[in-house]
């Protein structure tokens, strides 16, 4: 087998084989094959697409290409959740608890974030004591006995992935919907859980700006876990508008124990109750209405709640500051951003307020940037809200207060008022189901 | 300016400005722009093509990209000659000296053969003495005295074509006319020669196998020309038979000096008439058919010969072979290849009989290969001739007994006999003048 003719196949509109793109990915990681292959290659996917076959051969051998994490010993009882990631996106720290409290198995590896896009991992850390490094046998013996670990990323998973992701970013292959699906998709196999949920985000804040984009990528990531024998959902949901108000690692901890302890934004709150009754209809093969009831009293009874102080407090975490948030350490500078005129906040452009954010040190422009565990903001109004002038939009939160005006340009660039009310979006546009 | 944004810019179908080519080409060129991003451009060409202005802007940046040859001292007289190339193809050896021998200034390059087509360079080795390296004082001293001069190619010229065809070959972006016209025009253009005449061949021995495809590159490198200021002109010529009888090193000098005394194989001298009427219609600006009725004069007065005697004794060379060529040296072995049914030869695949010649030690299959000069076949029959059972259909000459028969395997290989004559062909297609 030759890479040129590969190269060539696809580039002509042919389909190849399992063992073609196996014969790629294998080659690739082990360094046989050059990166300058690799970039033709992947720039005639973006031209000619792949089947549905193609793509998934292509993610279970990027799944392959390094460590598979075996979960057998949960049986059909793992369950992992997915992200394509957005801003105030804190829904891990919420579903994660709330799915083991019903029985599931959760035993999740996360990423930090880079850009706009805040980790689960750097959101954990703002917990005095939480430990995001678990040896693979403490991390098994935890999901065992309580049933969720959440860790960063840690071992070989994917490398091929990682080596054909960091290429595509440099030769403008990244926009390529098979593509970002193999890609997330091989990790996710590679975690090893059974039973996969996908949050797909869709708006201002996310990868995909249409419905019909997220729509596609969806489908194309449930036929990659279908093809490959998980049980898996994707939901497709709102990021025209940040999720819930906080913004920021330990500002975000706080809004999500809000709605494990049965309160909390309404929006959050409905998304993270979406996923999770998907995760635990899933794992019980029970009715998505049947699982949504029992989450609902799972924040209800207080057993999520629970949970979570047990899941923190395992990992290390200092659960004061779970049980009273006043407890963790404040920002020294918080700056009210008010309204110079009046209206309706028409919209929020997601993705510039996730920069605001990451300017007052809640996440990082480069991957060398510390984190600023009580940086972030607090928003105040959001889109649909009515304003009058002098009311305040956002609290913004830093330890530098020569971060405040960059930020605050930024944040204010990113609301549009208007002085009609806006339509509302629906908060979950869509589910498919493998 | 970024790289990436060139790739996607050409991705979505957008049309790149000289800068932004020149930019491409010299941090190529500079080894600032890695194999992997030109690699994934060169794609996304292949899918989306260039404009006539991108296609020229390319080129002139790969001509400049290293040195440029200065005719200058030739004012308008100086011209230059290319074949797309094929088997048999021997009109370099006779057009030089006789245009040469009409006043033009052939300063010209050629390069050596690889696979089934033969090098000039590697045809004038087979003169006992020729000297293929000339100093460039030497080289132009030459041309200025008696109008003609060809060594192999040398100094830096248009290394970034040298390096993107070696990127092109290993990523499947070979077949694609803007980069094909460009890549053979950056060193035409950097060869100096204010006039340029193309021989794009077309058939089952040449690159372009159909005349839609040949026309589309002529037409393009013309337009390059003109767009870079050369007078230029496109034959396209057969190339679905070899040309001549002969093929293999001296086999073909032999068979140029034939038509340079006025004799030959018909179809020779029709072809390196063709060409030699057009480079020297360019040359002194007058009409082809002028330029014709000159050329033959030439051809049946001597000066063509006598030009090519003075040529080759200034280049060092042998001039007894050229007068009498029983004294090149013989190979030790001569098979006639015989035919064993009766009919007419309705097709000879032209690529496998060079293939056949090179088994036999005319050609290189590898660059290490050494070039046996006096290997080859010398082609009895050619397509549209009757044969009859026993009839000698070509003679192979080696110096290996044990490559008859594999030479003579694909020799036969190429030849198809029917029962009825075939239709015969135009050896000049079409002339597109710049």
């Amino acid at each position: 087998m030759r890479t040129i003719d590969l190269i060539e196949k696809k580039k002509r509109g042919g389909e190849l084989t399992a063992d073609e793109l196996t014969f790629l990915i294998c080659g690739y990681t082990a360094g046989e094959i050059p990166d300058y292959q690799m970039s033709a290659f992947a720039m005639a996917v973006w031209f000619n697409s792949m089947t549905p076959a193609e793509t998934a051969a292509l993610t279970d051998a990027m799944a392959k290409s390094g460590d598979m994490v075996d979960l057998s010993r949960f049986g059909d009882l793992s369950v992992d959740k997915h992200s394509t990631g957005g801003v105030g996106d804190k829904t891990t720290l919420i579903v994660a608890p709330l799915a083991a409290s019903l029985g599931c198995k959760v035993a999740k590896m996360s990423g930090r974030g880079l850009g706009h896009t805040g980790g689960t991992v750097d959101k954990l850390e703002s917990i005095p004591g939480y430990r995001t490094v678990l040896s693979p046998e403490k991390f098994m013996a935890q999901v065992e006995k309580i049933g969720v670990a959440v860790i960063g990323q840690s071992g070989n998973l994917a490398p091929a992935d990682k080596k054909l992701y960091a290429l595509r970013d440099v030769t403008a292959t990244v926009d390529c919907v098979p593509l970002i699906a193999s890609s997330i998709m091989s990790k996710k196999l590679a975690a090893g859980s059974h039973s996969i949920v996908l949050d797909v985000k869709i708006g201002s804040g996310a990868f995909m700006k249409t419905k019909e984009d997220a729509s596609r990528l969806a489908r194309e990531m449930v036929d990659i876990g279908v093809a490959c024998g998980r049980k898996i959902t994707a939901v497709l949901t709102d990021m025209d508008i940040p999720l819930g108000h906080n913004i920021g690692n330990s500002l975000e901890v706080t809004e999500a124990m809000e709605v494990l302890r049965g309160g909390g934004p309404a929006d959050l709150r409905e998304v993270s109750l979406a996923l999770a009754s998907e995760m635990v209809s899933l794992t019980w093969q029970i009715s998505p209405e049947e699982a949504r009831r029992r989450a609902e009293a799972a924040l209800a009874d207080g057993s999520a709640f629970a949970k979570a102080k047990e899941w923190i407090a395992a990992q290390g975490g200092d659960t004061s500051v779970i049980e009273d948030p006043a407890r963790f350490p404040a920002a020294p500078v918080a700056y009210e951003v008010k309204a110079d005129c009046e209206g309706f906040i028409a919209r929020m452009d997601t993705e510039a307020i996730g920069t605001a954010a990451m300017l007052l040190g809640a996440g990082r422009a480069t991957k060398e940037d510390n984190i600023d565990p009580a940086a972030g903001i607090r928003l105040v109004k959001k889109t649909g809200d009515a304003v009058k002038k002098g009311d305040v939009l956002a609290v913004l939160y830093t330890a530098d207060r020569a971060k405040i005006p960059g930020a605050e340009a930024k944040f204010a660039s990113a609301l549009t008022v208007t002085t009609d009310a806006p339509l509302t979006r629906a908060l979950v546009e869509e589910i498919i189901r493998g």
